[in-house]
């Protein structure tokens, strides 16, 4: 269901709202100012369309044109809120988690904020439940009625026998992800112990390219940076650390099971969506995005999860080793390792929904008031069906506006466009025929998303 | 993967010969006359084109406009040898069965011959090897090393308690539903026990309509034939049964565990087609018949099938239950239930790729030389890409040649044609636009398949 091309946070689970969405609005309260996004340039319109979805206004989306892990990311959002004159504390959250309790979320936040103004770099940290050897461990100096406490030692990712000895011996929390720290604190250290990462981020930061919300690191500077976690880089080095435990019903949502044990059940302890028959199934996740249909007769404890590419079937207990099906598609050059099913553009989406020798078919849809760029493909003709709505298509130096049920025909070389000129969705199918129907072969004339 | 639409015998589990290629292959020696062929009148052009792909001549199709159980369609093929002066033995067979070991099934057959010869309604038994109850029993007088025994008693499916009786008094064998007699024998019998049936089914074999191979009783008078099998009209009373055990690696491939069972198995017990990628699974069968990419992982003992239109995962021990499913969606009104997600028709096949709100999308095969009917739909407007081979279609009073690439449209209410001129498949997809998109939304003109 999440791929690298579309993770996690860009994914609605529950209550409608994508994960981005909903850490987003955990800090919308006039205690907050408005979010600044790190994100990665290809997914810059994700992210601008789900804000403006859900009515949020971001003070910066920053755009890295490679990713280096967590350290130079917000090293560069401290840089651009120095260069904005602002040294409020920064509250760091990673988009792709869960937490249950906004109030009790909160109420850790507001307890570490003194720490964070007098120049300490807080942590937030969640009891642990289980010897999870997904986690970073934090060891506390501490009692457990204490709100905020030292930090003695950060562990990354123990093996299965430290973490139980972790939670036998008491006092560690797993490590959220979650941070809160005055810019400059977290600069000021970032130069004692990363020294060259401060540098060549500063500079990154010195004329960053902007372009409304979006604001680009000179991509050389930014380039030298090296990918490294702001745990390995800072944290597990300073001396200036607090940790704030954080109980409120937290979830990396890291695997099927995880995200299983978040969801609702019924009586029988399933999650089940999508049109699945089920008898004598219990304790186990079904769910199916697309149109098949779904028996499942006997089981329990299993997650089957099925997609219009893929079907994943697994021991709950297993589900994290999801990554072997990944891995095995990558190693044959399989594009589902990486791609969604559905793509999601800018102007909308497609979805390939058959494909054969020298043919595949697509659905596609266009946003209301959206355009393609103008374009061409050497080794593809494409027709276009309009099932549902309104287009205004170019083809070569013709306009012409197709309504339901009509459809036209682009020869290969031939420039064309697709246009949604009204206020609703706009559905087509498209039958592609050529030799090569791969989606690099493309020639972009003109497009209003400045791409190439 | 089997639906009422298209049932078991038409498809190939093994050697790529479908079960009923195998069944009538398994008697093709000098010692056996051309097979004649009972099926339903909906099913005749599969049974045609099956045989004919075979290689294989069969004397008769004798086509049931309704279906009667298995009395009176053996009593019309009797009726046939009769009126064609064929008094020797009719060997009977399921066509959706496997057997294994064809020179231990012949060696079983040619035991019981003389007894037909003779007389004598001739059942093949099958030594069981479980107590299973979805089978009828048959209980022999007899030491195990008669090759020929009498029948005592027929009982059909019993419980698993009574099963387990039989097997352990011993002397039982299961019913496979394998028959050997004279015309002339079984008729009488047929008289004596179902007179009525009798009486109307020699009716309708009195002036059949002759149409090439395919051989249709008078449909009233066949009507009027009850539908019970022959075991209960015949078998269970006469006293002319002789019963021939019959060890040849029978199964009747009844659920998913059954073909299981059947199929060869890697060095961890499954049986994996298609693009599955596996971790841990062991004794299990998963296959996919389309493109989806199937991961499992963690599991024993399960079937995982996947169609384009459906998912089955089950328990392999309780596969027999997929009928909870198929009751399921009949009672939503689903047509998964019955019709494959792959129709085949006498000119080729189509499958529905993608459906969506007032538009389905179609792949279709024209076989070389075929032709659909002329028709004309009310509802639905079509667009036709060919994607491969070349296509003849007339639109109105138009006729004209598509090849790759190339587009037609059919407005509403126009009558059309598509034609296969060549001798390679043509391959098509085919866009439908409406407000109600019903397979029977179709008026044939004309039909070279005498189709209305």
């Amino acid at each position: 269901v999440s791929r690298s091309g579309n993770p996690k946070q860009f994914l609605s689970f529950f209550s409608g709202e994508t994960l981005l969405q909903s850490t987003a609005r955990r800090c919308t309260t006039d205690r907050f100012s408005p979010p600044i996004i790190s994100t990665g340039e290809e997914q810059r319109f994700f992210v601008a369309r789900q804000l403006d979805e859900a009515g949020i206004e971001p003070a910066a989306i920053l755009l890295e044109a490679v990713s280096r892990n967590t350290a130079p990311a917000i090293a560069i959002a401290a840089q651009w809120c120095l260069a904005a004159e602002c040294d409020d504390p920064l509250l760091v959250m990673p988009s792709d988690h869960l937490i249950h309790d906004v109030p009790a979320f909160h109420a850790a936040v507001f307890a570490g904020l003194p720490h964070a103004e007098d120049g300490s770099l807080v942590v937030f940290g969640v009891p642990p439940t289980s010897p999870h050897t997904g986690f970073g461990y934090i060891k506390t100096a501490a009692t457990e009625t204490q709100a905020v406490r030292d930090v003695v030692s950060f562990t990354e990712k123990p093996d299965s026998e430290r973490a139980n000895e972790f939670l036998e011996e008491g006092g560690y929390l797993w490590n959220a992800g979650v941070f809160l720290f005055r810019p400059s604190a977290f600069l000021a250290e970032l130069r004692r112990f990363a020294p060259e990462m401060a540098v060549v981020v500063g500079e990154s930061m010195k004329c960053p390219d902007l372009d409304g919300k979006f604001v680009r690191p000179d991509q050389v500077s930014f380039d030298k940076a090296p990918a490294i976690s702001i745990d390995r880089a800072v944290m597990e080095k300073t001396d200036r650390a607090k940790v704030v435990p954080m109980d409120a019903g937290w979830s990396d949502i890291g695997s099927w099971e995880s995200l299983y044990r978040e969801l609702p059940h019924d009586s029988a302890g399933n999650s089940i969506s999508g049109n699945v028959f089920t008898t004598d199934v219990r304790d186990s996740i079904i769910r199916s995005d697309g149109d098949q249909a779904i028996g499942v007769i006997g089981l329990s404890g299993v997650a089957c999860i099925v997609t219009s590419d893929a079907v994943l079937l697994t021991s709950l207990d297993r589900a994290q080793e999801v990554a072997m099906v990944v891995d095995n598609l990558r190693a044959r050059g399989d594009s589902r390792a990486d791609e969604p099913a559905k793509v999601f553009r800018p102007w909308g989406s497609y979805e390939v929904m058959d494909k054969g020798e020298k043919f595949q078919t697509k659905r596609i849809v266009v946003s209301p008031g959206s355009s393609l760029s103008l374009q061409r493909h050497r080794h593809r003709s494409e027709h276009w069906v309009v099932v549902n709505g309104t287009a205004e298509v170019t083809v070569g130096s013709d306009v012409k506006v197709l309504r339901s049920g009509e459809s036209t025909y682009i020869p290969a070389g031939t420039a064309h466009r697709l246009k949604n000129p009204t206020d609703r969705p706009l559905h087509l199918v498209e039958v592609q025929c050529g030799d090569y129907l791969g989606e690099d072969d493309i020639v972009r004339l003109d497009d209003v998303y400045g791409r190439r």
